[in-house]
C-alpha cells in the first residue's frame, strides 16, 4: 500500500510534489533526509535539525547492529527513543555497507569511480544465496546477515520506512553478474516481505513501519525495466533505487531515466545516497521524491560549504573551502542570504579560525550549515513545483534549460 | 574605581552575593565563567551557553594573540563581535599560558602537582624587567610580551573586563624568589594601569573595559597580604588571586585565607582558574565572587560528567565516567533531575554509546552539562547567600559543617 500521495506535478518534466505519510509525521516531498550513520547526524542534535527544517532523518542499520545493537536500541524505544528523534525516519538495509565499508573503496567500486580491482571482497564478505557473511568493520567479528535476519534488525530499530536487503554488485559487473544478483536481490524482495508481515506477534517499538523495495539492475535498462516492473507486483510501500548508477553523473541520470518510467506513479521513489546540489535538482526533474547522502556533514568536517556561486565553475561553484586564506578576514556569512543559524550568526573569518585551531565547533556550524543549504534547496524545488516554476528554478541553478 | 555591589553578606563565612557590572550587562556573583580558550567555549555555542545561564565567559589572550590575532579580531569588532557572543567577557593576560603551554607541565608545576624539575623554562622563555620574551606553541616564533602589550592585545580583544600582565613563579620557589617575582609583577601592575588609561585616544571596540589586578604572594601569608594591600592603592576595578596557590587544596583555601582579608571589601574577588566543585564552595565561603576553569569542557571531551552523588566517596562523587561499562544499558539521564539540555534529552546509554562511537554529539552533550552544572550550582549558591542559609546548603553539599 503506497504511503505516498502526489500533490502536484511539473507539467514540463516528471517532477512531482508529494507528502510520505509516517507514523511520526508527514514528509512532505521532494526530500532530501540527513543521515545519522551511527544514531547522530555527525556533530548535531535532533534539535538543531528539527530547527532547521529536517523531516526525516537516515539510520545505518549495519552500524547500529554492530554498535550498540538493535536489541538494547529497541530496548529504548527504538532508534527514535534512543537518539531523542521523534519525526519520521528510515533505516537502510545493511547490505550496502555490508559491502562497501569492508573494502574501504568499494562504495567507490560500486559507484564506478576506481578501476576494477581483482577480487576486492577476498575473504571479508561471503555471498549465498541464503545469507551474506561478512566480519564487522569494527573487531573483525563474524556476522551473517540474512533477509530475514536484516528486517528483525530494522524492526527493533523500528524506523518509519525500513529497506529490502540487497546485493550490491560492482558497477563493472558484467551483464550476467548483474543479472544473476538482481534475480537474487528480488528473491530476497519476497523473502523480506515475508518477514515483515509476521511481525504482528513481537513486542517492538514504533509500530506501523513500512517496507521500501530497492530496484537493482545495474546500468542495464532491460534489467532496471525487469527489476521496477518486478518489484511493483509484491507489494511494497514504496521503492528505492540502489545498485550500481554508473561511472559518472551523466550515466547516474540515464539510470535513473531508464528506471523511473517503469516504477508505479502513485509510489513514493528514494534514489538511495545522492545528494550532491545538482544531482538533487537532476534527480527531481526525473521524478526522485526522496534523497539522502552524508555529504553535507562529510564536506562538514573538511571545512567546505555548500554555496551557490553563479560565477564560478565545476565543484568551486557549490563548494568553499573555509580553510582557505582569502576567508581569514572574510566578514560574510558562507552564504549571504542563507537562513540558518550558522549564516545568521558567525562570519567566514571566525568558522576558518575554529578551523585553523581545530575546534569543534567549526564542523558543527559548517555541518549545520550544509544540512540547512540542501534542506532549503528541497524546500524551494518543492514550491517551485507547486507554483509550476519548476523549470524556471532547475534553468536558475543550473544555468541551462530543463530538457 | 568598583563596579561591584553587595547584594547580601553571609553572617557565618566570608561569603557574599553582589553584582559586577559590565559595558555588556550585568553579571550577578558568585559566578563561574566558562572558559573559551580560543573564542569558543570548546563545542558549545554562544547560544547554548546563554539558554543555560552563563552571564560571562573567558578567553586567552595567549591564544588568540597568537592565532588569529588581535589586530583581527579588533577589526571584527572584538571578541564579542567575532565570536558572536554579546554578554560580559573577561581576558586573562596572557602571563599564565606564556610560563604554562610551553612546557606542557607547568601549570601543574604552578599549582603545585609536580615535583621540581632543573630549570623547566630552558631556551623557552626568559623574564626581564621589561619584558616576557617566549616562543610559540604554535611554530616556535619568537614574541614579546610586555605590560603594555598584554593590555594592547586586550583592548583589540575589547573584553569587558581585562586583567593586568603577570609572572609566575612555580610552587616551589623559594620566599626570595617570590618576592622578587611579586615586585616586579607589582611594577609591572603601575604600568598596566597606565598604558590602560592611555588608551582613549584609540579606536577601540567595546570601550568602557574594566582593568582587575593580580594579587601574587604565592604560599607565603605576608606577601600575600602585602600583595594584596600594595594593589589596593593603585585603583584597579578589582582583583584576581593570582600566583602559586599551593600544592593541594587544603593549602589552596589557606592561600584564600591568608589573602582575602587584605582585599578591599567593596571590590570583587576572582580566583584564577578554579572550578572543581568542591574549590567553589570553598572559595565562595572564604570571600571569593569569580571563578573560570577549563575542567568542565576538558571533562566533557574525556566522557566525564559533572554529578552529585552523595553515596560516593572522592573524585567519584562528583565525576562519572560515561564510558564506564555500567553506563551501556543506563535510562537515566547523566544527573537525575538536572534542567540542561543533555539531561532534559538524552539517556547515559546514548551517550554512552556516542563516545564508543567517537560521536561529537557525545563531546557536546557531556560539555554542556558540566558547564550547565556548574552555573546551576552558582545560581544555588548565590540564592543561598541572599536566603541567609548558604551555610545549610554547604554541609548539604560538601557533608561537613562550615567551619
Amino acid at each position: 500500500m503506497s504511503i505516498f500521495t502526489i500533490t502536484a506535478k511539473d507539467p514540463h518534466s516528471r517532477a512531482r510534489a508529494g507528502v510520505v505519510r509516517t507514523p511520526h509525521g508527514d514528509v512532505p516531498t521532494p526530500v532530501f533526509m540527513p543521515v545519522g550513520t551511527r544514531g547522530t547526524v555527525k556533530s548535531l542534535s535532533p534539535r538543531e535539525l528539527r530547527e532547521h527544517g529536517a523531516t526525516i532523518i537516515l539510520g545505518n542499520t549495519y552500524h547500529l547492529y554492530l554498535q550498540p545493537g538493535h536489541e538494547l536500541i529497541a530496548r529504548h524505544g527504538g532508534l527514535h527513543g534512543f537518539a531523542s528523534w521523534d519525526g519520521p525516519m528510515l533505516t537502510d538495509s545493511g547490505g550496502f555497507q555490508v559491502f562497501s565499508l569492508i573494502y574501504g573503496g568499494i562504495s567507490n567500486e560500486i559507484k564506478g569511480r576506481r578501476p576494477q580491482r581483482a577480487n576486492p571482497m577476498q575473504g571479508m564478505v561471503k555471498v549465498t544465496e541464503d545469507a551474506v557473511i561478512f566480519k564487522s568493520y569494527l573487531d573483525g567479528s563474524r556476522h551473517i546477515f540474512t533477509p530475514e535476519r536484516s528486517i528483525q534488525i530494522q524492526h527493533g530499530l523500528g524506523a518509519d520506512i525500513i529497506v529490502c536487503f540487497d546485493e550490491l554488485p560492482p558497477f563493472h559487473a558484467t551483464y550476467k553478474y548483474t543479472r544473476q544478483s538482481m534475480d537474487r536481490t528480488h528473491r530476497w524482495a519476497a523473502r523480506c516481505l515475508t518477514a515483515h508481515r509476521e511481525r504482528e506477534a513481537e513486542q517492538l517499538p514504533n509500530p506501523g513501519q513500512s517496507l521500501f523495495g530497492i530496484v537493482h539492475g545495474g546500468v542495464f535498462p532491460d534489467l532496471r525495466q525487469a527489476s521496477a516492473e518486478h518489484l511493483a507486483t509484491l507489494g511494497f510501500d514504496g521503492f528505492c533505487i540502489g545498485g550500481s548508477l554508473g561511472g559518472d553523473k551523466p550515466q547516474m541520470y540515464d539510470v535513473v531515466d531508464m528506471t523511473v518510467p517503469h516504477m508505479p506513479d502513485g509510489m513514493a521513489r528514494h534514489l538511495l545516497g545522492v545528494g550532491d546540489i545538482d544531482d538533487l535538482l537532476e534527480g527531481v526533474a526525473r521524478g526522485i521524491d526522496m534523497f539522502d547522502c552524508v555529504s553535507p556533514t562529510r564536506l562538514g568536517r573538511h571545512a567546505t560549504a555548500l554555496v551557490r556561486r553563479d560565477g564560478e565553475q565545476g565543484s568551486r561553484r557549490w563548494k568553499l573551502n573555509v580553510l582557505n586564506a582569502s576567508m581569514r578576514d572574510d566578514r560574510n556569512p558562507l552564504q549571504p542570504g542563507c537562513t540558518c543559524e550558522t549564516c545568521r550568526t558567525y562570519s567566514r573569518a571566525y568558522i576558518h579560525h575554529l578551523f585553523k585551531a581545530n575546534e569543534i565547533l567549526g564542523i558543527r556550524l559548517v555541518s549545520l550549515h550544509n544540512i540547512a543549504f540542501l534542506l532549503n534547496l528541497m524546500r524551494e524545488v518543492r514550491a517551485a513545483i507547486i507554483a509550476g516554476r519548476f523549470g524556471e528554478m532547475y534553468a536558475d541553478w543550473l544555468g541551462k534549460p530543463l530538457r
